[in-house]
């Protein structure tokens, strides 16, 4: 774990025992040109250089927990401290880099099972202590910011120790899982006994069951296996008012359904300690294709056209024209030109790449659902470019965030975002986030590089994922981002979803009232009255305290 | 609408224009061997010999309401309030028939628009007067009882008038629909635009869109169009503490997703006053088949293997030894003891009915999911029976209720209940509650008929449905059932949802928090504390007042 907390401390994405990627030339030429790029590279500061607060920890609460846990698994030294000092957004990263306005926790506690979780937040309780649970730390919303509410003391609560596979129940299909587990490690364990989740974010690579959980993850397959919050069968929470499990079947009219409200509660109404999630065989036969539509509104009807005749691939990925020219020129696979030439010829004049790839237990299963996807397509006029380009996608699919750490280093801003919205919507609000983000973004004679996709289709509508790369100012750069993004989350409020599977944080609290309406917040904050009546568990995360 | 509030109040099911189903002489012969039938019919008591108590609704606040909605829109009538005073369960239509321990709502109101049920609301509060939604009246669980709690008067408030198809949307494909639209009329507008919504229960020819989300009803079709629930993207309610809208997106990652706290509210968190649902083109092609499978474990493995292949039909129906040779006596479409030496030659001896049906919009599509089910079905060793016992159990689907008048009358006991659990407890719970129900209601040496089938599968586990025939006992008829009712209840908790799509109301409140924990009972009190301060909404129904 001390290589983990390392490369946090960096401020840097990859994961313990991966590699950070480099830009290639290519890519540092071609955003030399389109955005500018520092001529020399600024790496992070060392974390021996940052300056940390000492704990706020009182004493007795310090011996309390650490006669509960072990002395072992109360940490109160800098380097443990700061590595949990927030998430993964260009926020936290850049706040790393410079040391500047990072909240840091007064502790770090390690419980080793569920049972610990729940005895060590009743310690907290005592002791009126907040609570930040932390997973895998990759929280992009400031999710696990260590805020500390109107509590003298924060602490952040490390579940790397609940990393069991608790049961598996092969006929039913579910695997209950202790939270902290790693996804990577979870599909390792799950696939040596045939299993998968099937569950792919871009956080994949140091996510954590429990954090897909608390946040309603969705993955890069979820459009074939569902988003997290479909699988969750089951939930185990601490809470200040016990231990609280739900889940006894597949589907159940005994009321609301409590587990979508413990689903998404992003540790502000419990700790999640195990989740019982549906799993599927591990698929004997994969093929992953790319394809080319002509312009964004030809290529989101051909998504709306599968996923309402529910024919969906697997992974179904529509980028628009910007995003498409970005693959075309940073994957290497292909001869833009060539290719440009070629897609004209076939009257491709704005191309819209869509990559889909499908999953399968047989090769006649493979084929059938292949058939059925490629059927629907033929009638959009979609050109084939083959499976090397949907290969290549499916190889680099967690690759973004490695590369951040590399842009940032040339003084680049670089963030993410997402919504998701109803077919008839979808274009418009397309636009307004766009240009939202252009105009805001735009230096000099510069304009930021907005992409987007779809990677996540339903019946009724889609998700919208944008990715921002701008030439970073260098005075204010946070204020730089702040700006853009409100721009951008204005632009969403009341024509989409705050959020489509990055939850709701500190980032997005000011537009969720927008969304669930003031009745929605004030229900939220009578279910935390109820659970957690001194308000300890992640203050100024999701909810906001009771008016 | 008197048409329906005159058979309303004979206890009968028998929807407005239709008419009831007499028993057959065979059913009768066959009924008189296996549990005895009384000799002489005993018809409901008409109802007006049906004693009503006076309406102790407040003239003030009479008076306010009847401004506010109309004079014509305020009823206080007998016949009016009877025609309110609970559902359709076997206990429902038992007080009915004797007028015995009938809770009779105070009057019954009719307002016109949600804007008014919003203001009714308010007037209600005011005064302090419980209030009852009510849709359908089909309630088989005491969801519409009207219940005082600790209020002096209690009013029905009738969403009959809240009928219109409020807007499509083709493209996104969902339609606004007035929680007070009866699914058959919805089925009717929807399909002169090429719309359904697919939603089938046995409830279809009375129930509401607004029960169906209230309840989270899951209909015979619920395999292929989902779940209520899976349906609805948006919610209205009205509640004491203003209008609630929620569903922007088709999925969030905003926090927990209120719309599974508003959906299963069952009236005790708001009136849902529209729903916004999912739609899909009306199917062009059909085919419904029945199959026969070995022995209850061996269907059970059908279904779950159909489930985990993820090619269920979208009907898909399951029937137990004693369903299906209740199925093959009544039916008259089989020659029973010619199909029983058939079966037997191809080595069913315990024969399981298996219905399985397709909707497409397409022949290529029905023959290529037909394909994709059959072709899983094939390990099984289920032996066809054909279309038309299939099309036979197609035109039956909703006549059960229509039948059960006749039984009253002839002295049976005859109910139905439900519940879901994962796949390796299935038969477990399917012998527990078997047991429990012919323990209770075994009377002289005539055992009674309990029949059970599966009508939902997922991947994870199924619904199991039983239906109960018994003969009734003349001394304290309605404890005989509520007997039997709780030792099966008591059999369901814990290892089962003590509702798959029945829903709480008053019956199912005594087991909920095994099943939901203190903490979430508490959750939902706190909930109802936020949006219904006085808790006018439903009591006793779904939630306990807070301790």
């Amino acid at each position: 774990m001390s290589g983990l907390i390392e490369h946090t401390l960096r401020g840097t994405w990859t994961p313990s025992g991966g590699s950070a990627a480099p830009l290639s030339p290519r890519a540092l030429r071609w955003l030399r040109q389109r955005i500018g790029l520092a001529e020399t590279t600024t790496p992070a500061v060392p974390a021996s250089l940052l300056e940390v607060p000492d704990s706020a920890l009182p004493e007795a609460a310090r011996e309390e927990l650490a006669a509960l846990l072990g002395e072992q698994h109360v940490l109160t030294d800098a380097t443990a401290r700061l590595g949990r000092a927030g998430g993964m957004s260009y926020t936290d990263l850049m706040r790393r880099r410079s040391a500047a306005e990072l909240a840091v926790p007064d502790a770090v506690l390690l419980p080793g099972d569920p049972e610990l979780v729940q005895a060590a937040l009743e310690v907290c309780v005592r002791h009126d202590i907040a609570v930040v649970p932390f997973g895998g730390g990759t929280s992009v919303v400031g999710g696990v910011d260590a805020l500390r509410g109107s509590k003298a003391a924060v602490v952040s609560l490390d579940l790397a120790r609940l990393d069991r596979l608790v049961s598996l129940d092969p006929s039913s299909r579910i695997a209950v899982l202790q939270a902290g587990m790693r996804a990577v490690e979870a599909e390792s364990l799950l696939a040596a006994q045939g299993f998968t989740l099937g569950h792919f974010p871009q956080s994949f690579e140091r996510a954590t069951i429990g954090g897909f959980a608390a946040t309603r993850s969705a993955g890069q397959a979820s459009s074939g296996y569902g988003r997290f919050e479909d699988m969750v069968t089951g939930v185990r929470l601490a809470t200040p008012a016990g231990e609280w499990r739900l889940g006894v079947a597949p589907a159940s009219a005994a009321g609301p359904d409590l587990r979508q409200l413990a689903v998404g509660s992003e540790g502000a109404l419990g700790v999640i300690t195990e989740v019982a999630v549906r799993v599927r065989p591990v698929p004997v036969h994969s093929r992953y294709e790319a394809f080319v539509v002509d312009g964004w509104q030809g290529g989101v009807d051909a998504v709306r056209a599968l996923a309402q005749n529910r024919v969906l691939a697997d992974v179904t990925r529509l980028s628009d024209v910007d995003e498409t020219e970005v693959q075309f020129e940073l994957t290497g696979a292909l001869k833009v030109k060539a290719l440009q030439f070629l897609l004209r010829s076939k009257g491709i004049r704005q191309p819209c790449m869509l990559v889909l790839g499908w999953d399968a237990g047989s090769r006649a299963e493979l084929a059938r659902r292949r058939e059925a996807t490629l059927g629907v397509l033929r009638s959009t006029r979609a050109v084939r470019l083959g499976r090397a380009v949907g290969e290549t996608w499916r190889s680099h699919r967690f690759s973004g965030p490695r590369q951040r750490d590399a842009l940032l280093d040339r003084g680049v801003c670089v963030e993410t975002l997402e919504t998701a919205t109803h077919w008839t919507g979808i274009s418009e609000l397309r636009s307004a986030v766009r240009n939202a983000l252009v105009r805001s973004l735009r230096t000099g004679g510069k304009k930021p590089i907005v992409m987007c996709h779809i990677s996540h289709a339903y019946e009724t509508g889609a998700s919208l994922y944008f990715t921002v790369l701008a030439p970073r100012r260098s005075q204010d750069p946070l204020g730089q981002w702040q700006q853009a993004k409100q721009a951008a989350s204005d632009a969403i409020a009341g024509r989409g979803t705050i959020s489509h599977h990055h939850a709701v944080g500190a980032d997005h609290l000011p537009w969720l009232a927008e969304e669930i309406g003031d009745i929605g917040e004030s229900v939220l904050a009578a279910a935390k009255q109820a659970v957690d009546p001194t308000g300890i568990l992640n203050p100024g995360k999701l909810i906001r305290p009771a008016r």
